[in-house]
């Protein structure tokens, strides 16, 4: 791997490979090959190739990829050949779904706590959590060091609750709240809205 | 509006615009810029006066835009000026906590239904709804013209379940299952999968 920069664009796809490898790995598969994937995928063979190559070798012309070896590189790049513990903050339908969802465990990330603000939810039990109370969330993910955070409050607090994560030395946020946020660079932001996500396919209709 | 046909990437944009301006109307605004609209989105004034430009003159030299004549367009161009009816397949954390959300409303989705295969599921009661068998989910959403469809089940039947529901005739899936599906052309496809958002900022980390 050199220091070049890499396309977010290309980097926005290195997930699909990796889940899409993985599944192969389940499936008891032990090689691929760009075309392949390129079909589970929808994107050309020949896209995967140039992307991947932007990393190094990790294919022989004729004998395809060695999905275990791939999938191992494929971490290392996304950096989830680790665990990173994730903050959920907000504790409604959305929040204590991903609280208790178990896809995160394989893919490089474990929720460690989730908070909110309401007096009725702090104390609750959702899954294997207790609810957190937001007052101590600032000083609480300082102390242990979390860099990663869902956001699953209301759009009107989520700007707020945003800054004191940012305060709090999280440098990647998943923003579920329906509201566009503003986070200084260096922040990592992504979005998740089901409702923008079926604005984007009604149109077509 | 003329027939041209409009980049994939213009389309995906309008719902974000809709989503600022619906929250301005929230906060008693009126009158708006391309300038403000961009600073909230992140996105440049410029690009966001060249993506409107495609679809006529929404704004006066000078005044900026009206906000509701704005809303009301945008919600015509992206046809959420209606109700579109919304299954939901999988009664699942996510299938439960989608349905159960309120933020679909007043945005032109109305989740009508949720099914499962599971006994001990179905008949159970989420939010306002009963859990449906899914045995009766292609002749129900044929009979019920249902066109959009979301798919809450684990990865392993998550093809099986969009193949049904086109039979059925839903043009329109948003797929929580972590795997991508293959649909036939003039079928609208859109993905939600958190450890791929979460993966595509941890490179940065």
């Amino acid at each position: 791997m050199t220091d070049k920069v890499i396309p977010d664009i290309v980097i926005g796809r290195l997930p699909l490979y990796l889940r899409a490898l993985q599944r192969m790995i389940a499936e008891g598969r032990q090689v691929t090959s760009s075309q392949e994937l390129g079909e589970r995928l929808g994107i050309s063979a020949a896209q995967i190739r140039k992307d991947l190559s932007q990393f190094g070798e990790f294919g022989k012309q004729g004998t395809g990829y060695n999905i275990e070896y791939l999938v191992e590189q494929l971490g290392k790049i996304l950096k989830v050949d680790r665990d990173w513990d994730v903050a959920v903050v907000g504790a409604g339908d959305i929040g204590s779904a991903v609280a208790r969802y178990r896809g995160f465990a394989d893919r490089g990330y474990c929720v460690v706590t989730i908070y909110d603000n309401d007096p009725e939810k702090v104390g609750a039990q959702i899954g294997e959590f207790v609810v957190q109370d937001s007052a101590d969330m600032v000083a609480d993910i300082r102390k242990n060091g979390i860099k990663i955070a869902m956001i699953t409050v209301p759009a009107s607090h989520a700007q707020e609750v945003a800054d004191q994560l940012i305060e709090a030395g999280v440098k990647a946020i998943l923003n579920y709240a329906p509201v566009s946020l503003n986070v200084p660079a260096g922040v990592r932001l992504q979005h998740i809205d089901p409702a923008v996500h079926l604005q984007r396919m009604t149109y077509y209709l």
